[in-house]
């Protein structure tokens, strides 16, 4: 048996040992050295060039280096028919977590204006505001969200959670669907989206929904660059409506040294590591998705391509 | 029975109401409005001046406004026979592991770097490290750093505490004593300071300690400013052995314009507002306490003067 591994921003270097050492009976190739293509059975990928997954005519799954699979589904010839299983591994959800629990806290405890201060030599405290005073609201309740709330309730923030379907999870307010959206916002002080990237999500941070928030509120966004409306956050920050953001992800990445987000004084953009897969972890979880859809099993990220996600 | 509230940076007008409203039998005085000083019962105060507690004649006992005492005991005339009352409060342990976390995952996640990234507009994934393999070390295991240290834990770091007489804490190593300081130290790419400034402490993080932590790690000063020898840490900072450092405490407060530490790319300052007591939950806290004294009972955060805290 053979996989393939093919990812421009990962690093190889950590991943072929990993996954030799995951799979000791697998032969694991490296793009683009795919040799021939009738022997590869697993391809492990990230953003594939289009039409190359259909053009391996024995594969048997797919496997995605993201928790997201929008890099997949953009390719109109993805053969829809196998197997597709997001990364789910214990490296992604802890360093989204990690990242979530720590924006979260930043604007709860308004670093910008402290950083801004400090900039000024300014020794002034801002007035508090209790974590149970604070609340935030989380949209996608996968398993990155479930967590990044389970984190959040702990740290006694007001936690509320959005998704598509009614999800239960202890200590926060679970809301859902389209007609429960508007209470979800309503008392959203800190917004963070970590939806999946589908046609409904699509562009779905927008000055509508932003206008539907408290005055002042603060959003993250660790999704994908596609769920916003750039120029309707700029808008929001200029008014007023929305304080501040983080901004993980844009649709253009690299983003291009143009846009006002790299110097606008209320937002904070990293580029693209609010969660990384981490090689070891993600190889031994990629293992196992394998040996359970060899003994005919369900893996965990089982990918449902008509939901999106 | 009579209550006199004293604080220069804390704010009366949110306090006063909050004292009335949980000691509903208790008249509530607001310095310097002292009245018959033989009137006064119990003193809740920041920074009294020398000697005022001492011109209190009937006072039955003293509670601090802050969880460190050492802006009463460096007044010479302290009432020493007095029972004395360090403020245990959720308010504070909460405020004071948001802080502590969110400084932990800011160095954790190098988003000094980012934000330093982000004025040059460099768009660079900089090489994420698990926070299983990051080791935090937490000096000091009373409410505040026992509290950190479970947050810091649930977040998967790989987190130890010290401490004078040994604790045990739930997911985390313990060390105890001067004898385990330096194998406590030599684990800690994350130091956290959240001591009290005792005899002991005083000056604790010099040029001897940082030498002791692994090359590049990080210094969190939390507890006092006393405890830090400020021209050490910029040494320290200058060799590369300390990458970073968060200071929210400092000798001098409000921090004087000429400090080096304003400006410098490597130090995150804020002005002592790791954690600000809440009056509502905090008035509440010492109205219990106060129930419990008359009541002959031992009070939470009661504070042994020998021991120092």
């Amino acid at each position: 048996m053979a996989l393939l591994f093919k990812s421009d921003v990962d690093r190889p270097d950590s991943w072929i040992p990993a996954l030799r050492t995951a799979l000791p009976g697998m032969e694991v190739r490296k793009w683009p050295e795919v040799g021939d293509p009738a022997e590869i059975d697993y391809a492990l990928v990230w953003q594939p060039p289009e039409g190359f997954l259909a053009s391996l005519p024995h594969l048997k799954a797919i496997l995605s280096i993201g928790a997201g699979i929008d890099h997949l589904t953009r390719d109109p010839k993805l053969p829809r028919h196998l197997p597709l299983v997001r990364m789910v591994e214990p490296g992604l959800t802890s360093g989204m977590t990690e990242f979530v629990v720590m924006q979260s806290l930043f604007h709860h405890r308004r670093l910008l204006d402290y950083l801004d201060q400090q900039d000024r030599k300014v020794w002034r405290e801002l007035a508090p505001v209790a974590a149970w005073q604070r609340r935030v609201g989380v949209m996608g309740l996968g398993e990155l969200g479930a967590d990044a709330v389970d984190r959040l309730v702990r740290l006694r923030f007001d936690v509320a959670g959005w998704s598509r379907s009614r999800r239960a999870l202890p200590g926060a307010a679970c809301f859902a669907g389209q007609e429960e959206l508007p209470a979800f916002l309503a008392r959203s002080d800190i917004l963070v989206c970590l939806l999946p990237l589908t046609e409904e999500t699509d562009s779905i941070l927008n000055a509508q929904l932003f206008a539907q928030l408290p005055k002042g509120a603060c959003v993250i966004n660790v999704g994908r660059g596609e769920h916003l409306v750039e120029q309707d956050l700029l808008a929001a920050l200029e008014t007023g409506q929305i304080d501040s953001a983080t901004l993980d992800v844009f649709r253009d990445e690299p983003l291009p040294p143009d846009s006002p987000f790299w110097s606008h004084p209320r937002v904070v953009v990293t580029p693209h590591i609010a969660s990384m897969t981490i090689p070891e972890t993600a190889a031994e979880a990629m293992a196992e998705a394998i040996r359970t859809l060899e003994a005919g099993g369900t893996p965990p990220g089982l990918v449902d391509l008509a939901r999106g996600y």
